[in-house]
């Protein structure tokens, strides 16, 4: 720890140094700028933190951040409510909206299965989206996780509760060589799945 | 901008992605981060920025922080004052104290002279620096400010107002290859000057 000569600094990069990627030195650097700026900026950036924990809502129906009971996408009456896309965490969500390639609804489950970190399908709104699946109209489940064991782990554990509804299609979003990527570069496992899940040109 | 589902996380970004080093999308993630802790972390992160700007004080003497007028190495009675070291900021203070090797008192400028960026000698402490120096017992001055032109041309513009004390020793803090640094490696400036200052070993 560093040996600052002041309480209130102290205490301040010790609660700044929390945030992730930020260690003992940034926090520091960021105090240091505060300290700098004008007084109002660092009322406001205080104001705005504690609002955002005490304001923030999450959508009832897919559990996304939204300032009303329901977010944006599921009040809109023009999305495709019968394609569900399943995610992570909410800023998933926000990267494949700013894609503009989706038009369907989401499920966010703030997570993953992770046996090693504790996290039980309990913790995550999982049971929430097995009953959303029977009770809509769904016609497709897309799971968009991380390619990790515990996003595969994830999408097993979800695809094993739908086998008593045989006519909904489950998909994974493709993996592969991203547009742009070098063959040569690419790791073995990101190659070996873009060759094992080839898309047929003749169709 | 991203385009965010929530007012109160949209002003949270902004004011996070204001910080130095901070993006949208890293502030993005900082928020997140909170809303994923649990509610006491954003009160305490919060009060301690808002704590910090209104409850830190500056050495009446130095300028550096401090919870009292006089800061800790001011008021210690150990610490050589005839030796007066010029900094840019307080983390300079930390930086060199951190080292152990100097043992003199500090004065910390506020930043250095930049006319490109508008800052004028009346922005820094460089009056109170000049009365220091004639009021105090003060044997030798060190310039310890970052090797940049604005630097050098903070360094010249108070030197010329130390021209009425000739018995004043006034240093420079020695440029030149990092200790475990490869000759090779290092730029041609620094190099330069570690040739022009090379140190004497006869002596």
């Amino acid at each position: 720890m560093l040996n600052l000569p002041s309480k209130s600094l102290e205490q301040a990069v010790a609660q700044l140094s929390k945030l992730p990627g930020i260690g003992n030195k940034s926090a520091l650097r960021l105090a240091l700028h505060i300290l700098k700026e004008d007084e109002l900026y660092a009322k406001d950036l205080a104001t705005s933190i504690a609002a955002l924990r005490l304001n923030v809502k999450y959508c009832k129906k897919c559990h996304n951040i939204s300032d009303e009971e329901l977010c944006g996408i599921c009040k809109n009456p023009v999305r495709d409510i019968n394609t569900l896309c399943v995610v992570e965490n909410m800023s998933d969500v926000l990267a494949i909206e700013s894609t503009g390639a989706y038009k369907g609804i989401y499920h966010v489950l703030n997570g993953v299965i992770s046996p090693l970190q504790g996290i039980t399908p309990m913790d995550l709104t999982i049971e929430h989206l097995i009953d959303r699946i029977h009770s809509e109209d769904i016609n497709e489940v897309i799971f968009a996780l991380n390619a990790s064991l515990d996003g595969d782990t994830t999408a097993f554990f979800i695809r094993q509760q739908l086998n008593d509804i045989p006519e909904i299609k489950v998909t994974n979003i493709a993996r592969g060589i991203p547009v742009g990527g070098a063959l040569e570069y690419a790791d073995e496992l990101t190659l070996g799945r873009s060759i094992s899940e080839r898309t047929d040109l003749t169709q």
